[in-house]
């Protein structure tokens, strides 16, 4: 069996209500009007019926509940949105779990979302973005929901999402070349992983449970520079004493970014893949195929199963990655 | 043989008269005089000795030369810079040749720089920044660098640097945990590689000659968002008809991507390397070490012959990333 946990679809309820109205911007609303399986459940289940025994963890595409009502209105979609999540997992095997969406800018309403679709609705964890509306995740205002994840084991699924103030660097177009999709996510998924690495988020909470989207961002490609690189932290600094931030870690920097689980979405690169697992190892990579958004449907979920076959591994170990390592975080089988 | 065709050395007089009294900038300041190889010939020679066979194409290290001084003063700034290399050659056959600094913020001196460092003073080739003082490297007043050098067969090492407006992404810090360096550089060559392929660089100039430093950016551990991503760009936009670039472009965006060349200098990452390999594939990978940026003199050349020999190569294919790649490149042996 493979268990798909890290993709994304819209409840018709939650896609008519909110973003098809095109209160999520115009951007999104032109990407997913082409990818009718975001939203048409017949279709979806089409694509999966070539996988055979194939699950998926589902949980909301973008945007961020958060960026789509103030705090005052956001509870409600958040919980309108899980509500549709939870009813398509009850109603089809297909989907085995859902990851539950929080409304990040009211966070005693999270904290509440969190309990209700874990304990109510039966979620599989909670999704966050790489920012919450132009702030950081390790901004202290939303230490509470990690303190509560950690508090009960739930595990952390992170989405890139561009920042509010992250232009394209050197342009005065903001999308210049969806440069901030294709580079840009993977840059704000390794500053959001870097963040809470050197805010002490591991040490803070040693058995936290992240999955880091598209195989852990930068850091596998970039071993080097967040090992040998940041083993000299500070170096490069005059206006702050990092010396003194890197003695207090107890581990090298890279060593804490092994602490991240990864997903296999990297749409068929198999190298990479391999560069990717050699990095976080067998017990920190899950399959996942980011299944709408590839060209043709279904084609993320082929090649990234091809990616998979291709590492050197037993079939023990590859069940591991597509089932075993998922159903542990689940608490599922 | 091995030919390290991307490191970086100071000459004494150079360093002495613009970076050791501070004119770059404190944190270079900070930085370079924690590493004495950089500017102490005889220790570098030192370092060397330990490597048998292996020589060196050097250059300067950062601030870019337009970055010292304003349009009048940089070009004799990048003059004396490129004696001092010209110099160290002469000198030592350690040094196998230089690559020429370029006064960029006076783009008519740049050229006459670029005659006289290669003609008179056997430049290899001229190195550029990832950006010139904030702007682009595809703006058009850096055209007529690219078309000199296309013209002249002359190759272009591309380094990354900070952008002017470059501060780190949702911080009131600009040093931010140093992450501009580990992960802004990266993110820096690959928009700068993006900008130039999708300006129509490679079928303006199908033979041009470009070294990317440190393995490519991001390009091949992302290569299925550039590849099957970019093959969905327009998708994404609604301020910019991206669809009308993407068909008239002669080749798939991925594909163009793998006209450059790309060095080794990942500081010991070795399924990256195999990752970068595999994506720029035996005849653009090229060997370089980045010294003397190491925690410790000569490590990261040791880290980085030894992810040469992990990759699953035979003599004769090492040999070509190791020599007769940049042999080619630099119209030598």
């Amino acid at each position: 069996m493979k268990i798909d946990i890290f993709n994304h679809i819209f409840p018709k309820t939650f896609f008519d209500k909110y973003i098809d109205k095109g209160s999520a911007g115009k951007d999104i609303g032109k990407r997913v009007s082409n990818i009718p399986t975001i939203v048409d459940i017949d279709a979806r289940l089409r694509v999966l019926d070539e996988f055979g025994d194939y699950v998926q963890v589902i949980s909301l595409p973008l945007p961020p509940i958060e960026t789509i009502a103030g705090p005052e209105k956001s509870p409600q979609i958040a919980a309108e949105g899980n509500d549709g999540l939870a009813e398509l997992v009850r109603r089809h095997d297909r989907f085995l779990g859902f990851v539950a969406a929080l409304p990040m800018n009211n966070v005693d309403s999270a904290l509440e979302e969190m309990r209700r679709a874990i304990d109510d609705l039966g979620a599989s964890g909670i999704q966050l973005y790489t920012n919450v509306a132009g702030k950081p995740l390790d901004a202290s205002e939303f230490l509470p929901i990690f303190d509560e994840a950690a508090r009960r084991d739930v595990p952390i699924w992170i989405h890139p999402a561009r920042g509010a103030d992250f232009t394209d660097y050197l342009s005065e177009k903001k999308s210049l070349y969806e440069i901030w999709w294709t580079f840009g996510w993977p840059y704000e998924t390794s500053v959001a992983m870097a963040r809470l690495v050197f805010s002490g988020y591991f040490d803070r909470f040693p058995k936290l449970k992240i999955i880091t989207h598209h195989m852990g961002g930068m850091i596998p490609y970039f071993e080097g520079r967040v090992g040998y690189g940041w083993d000299q932290l500070g170096t490069r600094t005059s206006d702050a004493d990092y010396n003194a931030l890197l003695k207090s870690m107890k581990k090298r920097p890279v060593d804490y970014f092994k602490s991240f689980y990864a997903d296999t979405a990297l749409f068929g690169a198999a190298a990479a893949t391999r560069c990717g697992y050699d990095f976080f190892g067998i017990d920190r990579v899950l399959y996942a195929s980011d299944m709408p958004f590839e060209p043709v449907p279904g084609l993320y979920a082929r090649e990234t199963i091809k990616c998979v076959e291709a590492l050197d591994l037993t079939a023990d170990q590859k069940d591991q990655i597509y089932r075993r390592n998922a159903e542990k975080l689940l608490k599922k089988g």
